[in-house]
């Protein structure tokens, strides 16, 4: 006898699709078979039954200049659920010099009891003085073996030397290190340019971030992992060429990862050009780019050349956020919403479209990221032993997105009347139901803080 | 309650691997699950639980010129059950203008009661004419929706026009086509130059049988297959322009599977230079192939261009068979025994070193023959529902192989002397073991013919 | 001194562009140099001087069918010197059985006194029983090393077996292979079922000889020519598949050559599409195809994957030939004119939009057919002891193309309308001036048979 | 009536090979043509005429950290003049923040009457101020267009963003940059850990310098340089990989070129392992690579995407030079000579092994260089006006190279004991003949300083 058993589902494995019940005791999945009984049952008949996503790049209530990216903890994890992402891995961004621990802890108090799905975090390093490098051991065994770097952004920067320094410290306490690839002297250089002959429009951002900007950086720094010996996921790739300095270096053996997001798969610079001073809403880093790319990225994730969608979800409002860049695009506060259509953008513009099969889909939302990041078996898959997290997701779904429909605390969405077929019905996480229909149902701040391992298993 | 339990073994589908118990109710997967209970058990701890294998491409008792094929039902598929090989696929080859449906049925009666693992039949197509073509549709429906074509061996050669016929055919009916892909003229010319410069000897035959006669020959029926709207299924490539061709057809969006065999990704032409006679051992077609073709292959099921591996399994006694053509390579019977050994080579030798994956030794064995072949999900996964035919293969065995070792009948083996590590400890089929430790403990004649459907699920 | 001296143009040479003056002695080019005298000279000041062309597929006076082509010796020489092209290559058809060399001695009595520039005859060979085999040296010793073969067309199509005899007696003589390579099986097949089904507008022509036709052929015929050890020059090639199999043949070591015509390069199969029976002026096999291959093949010209550009003339008059298939498309004359305009075609839309380099021009359309067939370096040229065979090529020219400006025997052209930046302003043959400004003002029927043999300079 | 006639040799330009004689005139090419009459005559039969060769890559008399470089202006252009060479193009290395044109001057002063041969120089840029930048301008029209950047090294590094300015300020000027392409901090690392963990022989040098050190950084420079809109030129190319990202930029249509030398295409670093301290012999940057990379620089060269073959000679005597870093590698002055071999070396492993045609010999050691440079067609080139800077290649002529052989000024070379078939037999510079079977015979120091200008020519 199980707690309560999905009846009737269509079950989608990163490999298999196929008819079966599936059985939940104590909060994981217990069993998929024929003819299972359960104290409650859900009728899943019609339904696709895939593993809750996880979302490996996410900025909720986040500093970001003068102002933070408008998801707490509580609306940002809230909109996640509704879209049918059950585990998202966030940022702890200590300050310069700053105790990596007690950073780690203040940023996982913040997020306890306010989070309502489970939740990993990624450590950010600073150019950071040995001191601190000597905790990336105790981080790693505080669950967080994954590292972010930046090399670009002002204050987030690191030079080669203190990138190589970061990758063989977190090699060596058997992490991975997640990083941020475009070359800084070049935009920085022209942030200063543009603005300075008058170009201050936001559609100027997507210049002052060029291709090249991307491609060589990733390059880069898929070589210094390389002499470092350390994993890297380079994180947001937005380019044909970025995703071929990955493929590359995958084809020489090294562990390098790829991810890309809805926006760069969906979206265009096109965007920024809209009239007004609406292009701010696009204003994201690495920036939209020219058609084109977005194809070349949809191949990538089909023949397994890039691993992961993720949202690089950092929303802020229209009014009163992004407006703070009206003078010039380098004040526009950078990111945009996303972690709740996640799953569903891909099941229209992926699956639907024959882009992705159903098994890819759910290779790119849930198990990829889960095994890259250490959250596997126990997040992204269906096998006896996982927690409980599902969704039941309704293929034939009609939705059309907008800001109204969603959940993010933002007031606008980048994926405005775009018409969806295809649109999670329930989701489920540790076998309680969290949302439905794209509302949430579920009790508050019940995610937990998951410790993680960088292993084998990707 | 389930009948039997095979309890705490590490399952391995194509895409994950996980322990669990996994439960069998009247011949089938019932549940995969944690905790399951049964009226019996079976230990797995330390096995990995794999689905029984599928051989898509075996020639039991087979007429080959003047002799047959060593192997009949009984014995082909009892060395089959023993190595792990659940399910097989082998021909009906219907004399020229003969019924095809009579063909099929008295192929059908010879293996009744004779094979004891489950088996479909692939339908040979000769220069047939319009009145048997007529008949494809009624052979779909019967359940072989596979057939099998030459473009090459006297008696079995169709033109490009015949060829045509024979895609458009099957394509109208639902089907796909096999094709054996050599050039036919030029592997003629040499076959009479080469013992008429006195070049009679084993080597000669892979003289005989050029790399690029496959190459082209694979581009060919590519390109005629994509024409005619035919899905299309390589057999046993063995160059690396063969497999470059099946690529580079799926590049551009054509269902065209490529399949190898372990002969291809384990010998070279070496061995048709053995002192004396001996290399007639190895006179298969597509000959044995230069080093390098194998390390192609190998990377061709890795990446995913090439699908399957089929053994070609069609023995002859070096001893009474082999020899008829002491006199001249032209008249040794062509054919390697290898339906017992296959899913151990490839644990071996591929898994071993890294080639790959458990997941993917499980796709190429298992899932993607039966997915190929329409026997998916009942055969080739460990899904609820499926047939319980299970392998539970000891990764740790050491078998040195043999003629001894193997059941084969045949009175040697071109994996004499292999140190393999990892064999298969258990055969089940529906849930009844049929082999343990290599040796035949089931029943005889349980074998069922499998009516299949050429499907979606590839 | 010289006879005559060119003096101040802009010497163009397969890889330098110099200026120079140009002495001509004998009718042969005597020296490149500065300040050189002559008895008489001739300013080009402002003007490219290039080697005279050399077109190595062309048509004259050919049956083809129950019609001929309309162009003859005189009509059709006048032409090619009018566009710039000094030299020739046509072909002999002997009929089936016939004597190769009888019927070389006779196609070069009829270009005799007519040809008013140098000629060279390719070889045409049939189903050819071994006595016309035998006489494949001789004719290699008569000057004509160059043998051609169809794949496809009712009567001229060598099966594998066939091609295999070519092949290998060419090679044994010390010749190269000219092949027209489409599947003759798949185009028959299309060319009954089309009609049959109503469909016969010219437009249909294109459907019935698809890409894939052409791809496989090039394919095939690479690897017999590759067992055959015989050197490979593939006419006429239409699309990107077949540019591939070229580029993959020479990578692996062949010599093996790809040509490609200006139909291909400039035209795609809507041409076929226009109104009424106009679309029949753009019947040519392989057809014109869709657009994006003529992209692959400049960057195949470019890149050096391609090496020649000849133009298959073969011209037929709208009113009176193309016509007879106004009831069905496969009665329509295969053919288009086009020996005129090459050289100059290829300027506009190769050097003029960046695709080809000057040096690139020079080497596809006047020193690779040369070279490869065996007039080098008599032709193709600016070297001193070269025939002084020149172009003296005025890039500001602005020329309108029209059946009334070009020279043709035909009553159309495919390039109607196309407004040239750049056209021949003298053409030179032995030193004496042939044609001016486009009009021929040279003696009757001054060409000469060219002994050629197959040697190293490609 | 010419000054001096080559008679009767074997013209080789990049495109063709051709037999006649060459008139020369004022020290210049007059022309080429047969039975050219002159006050003098060299008979050239059985001999190759080639322009003399360009090596635009020499460090003569140059500091390098306490030493400097062995080879003074006048031994080392002497060297290069026996060996074939009548053009190089050394550097100029102003002092941090020094007026550019100051340096010029000194630099050219120092050269003046004692260069036999004629030479250009490269500019140096280090970190450069402002005002030495705004020199930029009046260095390239002082002659000297081309400027030299290091991405490594102590004191010539430049970060990203110094070589932005760098990039900008040239391509505004019209010149083009020259990089040494290693990643500084990789290397740094490298230098400081090794022998801080008593790796200090020789062979530690290459594992200090990975192959993506160099991967990396040509692929950033590329970058930039697009961003900047400069022409790049990458020095020294060792690497399969860099070699592979100069190709990727030029196929998406950037103006970088790519050189090697011979110490990468014929030796590896299991020379490092020598003996000793024989290894020290062998020291230079980027290191001698694995075996395998060699092959990929060739087949770079022979498919175009390398452009040239420099030397990067820069000799230093084993005894008393290189033996400053008896102690520890990084103490080993870096540098190989080669100014002499280059032309020989190329003839007998390029053009002798087949992997170079006679012409891309000449372009990749004559032609290129010049016209990349800005010496075309002035130097380069056999066209007349060209000077005549000859050289009369012996193809037949047996010579083992050993440092008594050569008139490098240092006590061994890296190709000691190599058996060459093909050597210079006069070196020819402006007519005049300054080096007879590799013995210097002309005057002293009539060099000269050859102004340049970026151009189109390449």
């Amino acid at each position: 006898m199980y707690d309560l058993v999905i009846r009737g589902g269509t079950l989608v494995t990163p490999a298999e699709t196929f008819t079966a019940d599936l059985g939940i005791r104590g909060g994981r999945i217990a069993a998929l078979g024929r003819g299972l009984a359960g104290d409650h049952s859900l009728d899943a008949a019609g339904l696709l039954v895939v593993p809750g996503a996880v979302d490996p790049h996410v900025h909720l209530q986040t500093p970001v200049g003068a102002t933070q990216s408008s998801d707490d903890w509580a609306s940002g994890t809230r909109a996640a659920a509704c879209g049918g992402t059950t585990t998202l891995i966030d940022f702890v961004e200590p300050d310069l010099g700053a105790s990596l621990l007690e950073a780690l802890a203040a940023r996982q108090a913040q997020a306890e009891g306010a989070a309502v799905i489970d939740y990993g975090l990624h450590m950010t390093l600073l150019k950071t003085p040995p001191a601190v490098l000597a905790e990336i051991q105790a981080v790693v065994q505080a669950g967080c073996p994954s590292f972010k770097t930046y090399l670009t952004y002002e204050g987030f920067y690191l030079d080669d030397d203190s990138f190589l320094s970061a990758l063989e410290s977190v090699a060596a306490a058997g992490g991975l290190v997640l990083v941020h690839a475009e070359n800084h002297a070049l935009i920085e250089r022209l942030r200063q340019r543009l603005p300075a002959a008058g170009q201050t429009a936001p559609r100027y951002h997507a210049r002052s971030r060029p291709v090249g900007a991307e491609a060589e950086a990733v390059e880069r720094a898929a070589a210094l992992a390389e002499a470092a010996g350390c994993p890297l996921y380079v994180v947001h790739i937005s380019t044909d060429r970025g995703a071929a300095a990955v493929a590359r270096a995958r084809r020489r053996g090294q562990a390098v990862y790829g991810e890309t997001c809805p926006q760069y798969l969906l979206l265009t610079e096109a965007e920024l050009e809209r009239p007004g001073f609406e292009g701010a809403k696009f204003v994201c880093s690495p920036p939209l780019r020219p058609a084109g790319h977005g194809d070349a990225l949809w191949r990538g994730l089909a023949d397994g050349n890039l691993q992961t969608v993720g949202t690089d979800h950092c929303p802020f409002f229209y009014q009163g956020q992004k407006d703070l860049g009206r003078a010039v695009f380098t004040e526009v506060p950078n990111g945009l919403p996303g972690v709740e259509a996640r799953l569903a953008l891909l099941y229209t513009f992926g699956v639907g479209t024959g882009r992705l099969t159903l098994n890819q889909w759910v290779h790119v939302c849930c198990a990829n990221p889960a095994r890259i990041f250490g959250l596997y078996p126990r997040k992204g898959t269906l096998m006896p032993g996982a927690d409980a997290d599902l969704v039941l997701f309704d293929p034939n779904a009609a939705v059309t997105l907008s800001p109204e429909r969603l959940h993010e605390n933002v007031d606008y969405t980048p994926y405005d009347g775009l018409a969806l077929r295809g649109y999670p019905r329930l989701t489920l996480a540790r076998g309680q139901v969290l949302a439905e229909d794209g509302a949430y149902v579920g009790p508050p701040g019940g995610g937990r803080f998951l410790k993680r391992a960088y292993g084998k298993d990707h």
